[in-house]
């Protein structure tokens, strides 16, 4: 059955926010090391960073119809993730899309197929991270659903989930565990950045993080280079 | 047999200029969503956007000798189209090449295979899109064909194509048809326009396009989410 | 056994920085077309060009322990080459390890992994040449070794080896052949100046090159277009 | 957190027995065409047609250690179902787990990664759908979870549902619609067997499934060769 | 315009048998190494070898609806080539669509996407050669056409040119030239044979093809090893 | 400059065919890890278990003639390895080098590119593991060098190391390490022989590994199922 959920609770924007400031990388080991989207998904340009509560869309490869259901469920903070049930590159996504999504406060896309008019989409600073460009256009004949869970890039969202996204991927953080994951992403950014100092004064991570003795336990060895200059 | 076809006739430059304005994607739509070629070719740099008539390339895998053949039969507004007759990552193209092409006023480079000296090309502002970067050098040993119709990257062109490529990837009119071709894209451009200005303002494509009805017919339900905040 | 070897020598930083200034598909032509790293290496960011001496790292997948010992024996002028013992696309190195590298006077990284923290790497100008870029992280369990013969994206390459990298890939020269390919990138430059001022005041490489004799031999037709305007 | 679920409900053996003899194509079809795996899953060997309950394995790359954690909480009819937390290519699984599996009473292995000793694993008939066949081993370092919910090879699979795998590929069917889906099966290879029955005597898919006037509405148009013989 | 052209011109059935008694490999250097399909096409058993006469499918992707309109343009000793519109690997054709074209003496299909049935097709000894196995379901939406010139994994395939399929690929022979490349593969076959019994007997190709003189001219150097046993 | 080196010493047979009988996975197990080529090597058919000593090639993209050249080089228990200098999918290799290497005791073909003729090669039971399958030709225009260091499908090969290949792929071995490897081979074999009888008679790698109190050390929990029947 087709169904398009309404009214799906979000996490608070508060936090969302939070997120967006800690980036991928860090919210990705502060949750365990779970979430990420998988690396063949590519921002469309580079340098932007941004989190959102996910409105979810599963549709059938090669048709765009279901993005067009999607939009009057989006709110401002939002992300469209978009997922097809089967494997496609064709470009489901252009500028007109992204004029209706930025009309309702919507932060970006994410889409494991392709998108088109990323000139445009440049200039105008939406952004999107994608499996592949293409210009190659859709049908609007099949029906899919909105705000279901869905599987994008071998990770699974749930509708108000939040991504955050930017150079270095995609992360998905549940919407129950976002508050926790924040508050644990916020302390590894602050951990890291005393270590941060430490290498830039030029102590070694082997000293900061005590690695020497667990390196000679596990048997390393250290040897002069037997080949003359 | 090996040949290099000369004074193979053109499309108009009037509308190969035309074509290049209105962009790869309308221009495929425009036709019948047709005449793309794969989406693994990508431009070099970001930005460009060029129409021109095809000069065609046949040649040897790992062997750019017949892309010297081809300069002297290129002319100002053309697209040098090549590609081998077996797969390759080599780097068939660099700067030498390129400065030999813009001397003639030629446009750009679309080959289904490796270029190098993209730092270089890329300041010359010269465009090229392409399979990959590669600085793996070729031979000049075995012949190929000049002005032959060739299949590249997926897409059938024939000398005198005219050959669309901007960020979104690259798009072959035949010669004959061009004029009507560039009729219909302007055609959706100005509707396009029209949509854009709507959807910036608020309006939903579900209204728009009038989807609302034919989404209730199939069957698409609307319900309400039932899990609790 | 798991070794780190120290005190490698390595080519003179004067011959590898005169490699640098010539780019890797000058180099790569001038020592007889080898020492390419395979294409699938990209840049993190477009326009870096720098050649270093190679600090080899060979680790475990999905395991990083080993890049955090190698960090001690990097000197300035060196690049880092790091090479798992099968395929991986987990992120290996963010930004707390290039501060490091770049407070030892490190050039820059290469390797057949997956990177992270792309915008920091960016924002402080560390250039790094990569199978991919992902957030996943990595674990320190399993020992590896420092400075040992490795095979990095196809290539094998010695510690102290030259590295040359820029947007067009990466090239690897032995440190004994150094001094000689170096004079022969800069003789392959020389020539080729003069040939692009031919090329771009419109003399033809067929002409430069004195090709149309060999391609007359071969077989090559030049026959007019019987296609009608 | 890392757990091993013990006791998970499984869907009943009689329905998933009635599923494999329905085989995967069907069964994907049967359920709204959801539920398959990735296509670049394929068996190591052709002809096996096998369904059972899932045991669920999510571990981290390059890391066997949670598939020996997972045999012992497999029972007669259960097929494992591993899911690294990367993409990886190693080889996690041989003929010894086979052979502990076997002795378990257990169907098959589904592994979103790579497996060794094939030609053990065929002759014993022990059934394997992989990513790719690998020797690289792996290590036993860090912890993962048994019979949590998954995603392998693109689809959401949760302890105890239905997998069906064949030459075709691998479908899971949620362990509570599994009595539904089966139904379903059935019905459609009724009626599929009616119409191959007609197929074979010569009529036409045209006809049986009266396409032509909707054909004709749509615009189709027939016209003869106007290639001369 | 979507078309069904009806009555092509096919290549003389004695002429297509005589191919397929040469194989791939042969007829492709016989017609001047050209017309292979891409590699990436594979059959779905091994030890086939078929030739037949194209006809030819283009459809929209994930749509398999042209599929069951081109069954009736076929002839005994056609072969069906599917080609959709934009890169695909979803499950297009199984095992009823085959008794339908067995019906009517079709001898196997090429298509550049996915297939499914495996298990039933080559129980039935229907041949296919497809980009991939996938059992994930098409829809019946778009029109395509039947009969008109296509581009099949990277060649350009024309109603009625000769298909020739074996366990190294496919090849496609031009209906017009056809005769001729018979006659050459023959020949090549004949010269082969010769060799074959003197490669047998032990004689050296180098010797056989006169190769020593031509490698000295260029500069092959043999020595012996300094490496000590 | 382009050499061939004779008379390179080999490992002794007895060896070899020791590590033959080891197969791949156990062999790369007893010595570290290491050697292994990357999966994407596949054989041309199952079953096939051989080992030898390395005959190695470098030759340039899309050109044979160095194979042809290499043949007079090989000995009774030899296999050709060879490792195009850039990467290529052409078919360098079919049934006629085939009849030449059998003639002279060759065992078998390594090649990191494409073979042809597979299905007259699966007759005359000489097995080959290849990057594809292509009937594409090459030429016989560019030296290369035989018997000298390469890296083939990632891997570093000197001539006289031992090749073993089987369905789990291809592993090297050096020519001076090749006794000991065997002898670790050997114990390994032994002990998992014993592993295997416990693991069939039902006992858990749990228990023979004693894994049970590392695991919960770690902090692994087990917990019964939540869900309900």
């Amino acid at each position: 059955m087709n169904v398009v959920v309404r009214n799906t609770p979000r996490a608070p924007l508060a936090i969302v926010d939070g997120l967006a400031a800690c980036g991928v990388a860090t919210v990705h080991e502060a949750q365990g090391r779970s979430g990420l989207l998988a690396p063949y998904m590519r921002p469309i340009y580079a340098g932007a960073r941004v989190a959102g509560t996910a409105v979810t869309v599963s549709l059938a490869p090669c048709d765009n119809w279901m993005i067009h259901v999607a939009v009057e469920q989006c709110a401002p903070g939002d992300i469209l993730v978009v997922a097809p049930t089967s494997a496609s590159d064709a470009g489901y996504f252009g500028d007109l899309l992204a004029c209706s999504l930025m009309a309702r406060g919507v932060r970006g896309l994410v889409i494991d197929a392709g998108v088109r008019d990323v000139r445009d989409l440049t200039a105008m600073g939406f952004p999107v991270w994608s499996r592949c460009v293409s210009a190659q256009g859709t049908v609007k004949e099949t029906l899919g659903s909105v705000n279901v869970p869905v599987v994008c890039a071998g990770a699974a969202i749930a509708p108000g989930d939040v991504i955050i996204a930017d150079d270095d991927g995609i992360c998905v953080v549940p919407r129950r565990s976002a508050a926790d994951v924040l508050k644990q992403s916020i302390a590894r950014e602050e951990k890291e950045a005393g270590v941060r100092q430490r290498l830039k004064a030029g102590e070694l991570g082997l000293d900061i993080y005590a690695m020497r003795e667990r390196l000679a336990e596990r048997g390393l060895k250290y040897i002069d280079s037997s080949v003359k200059e």
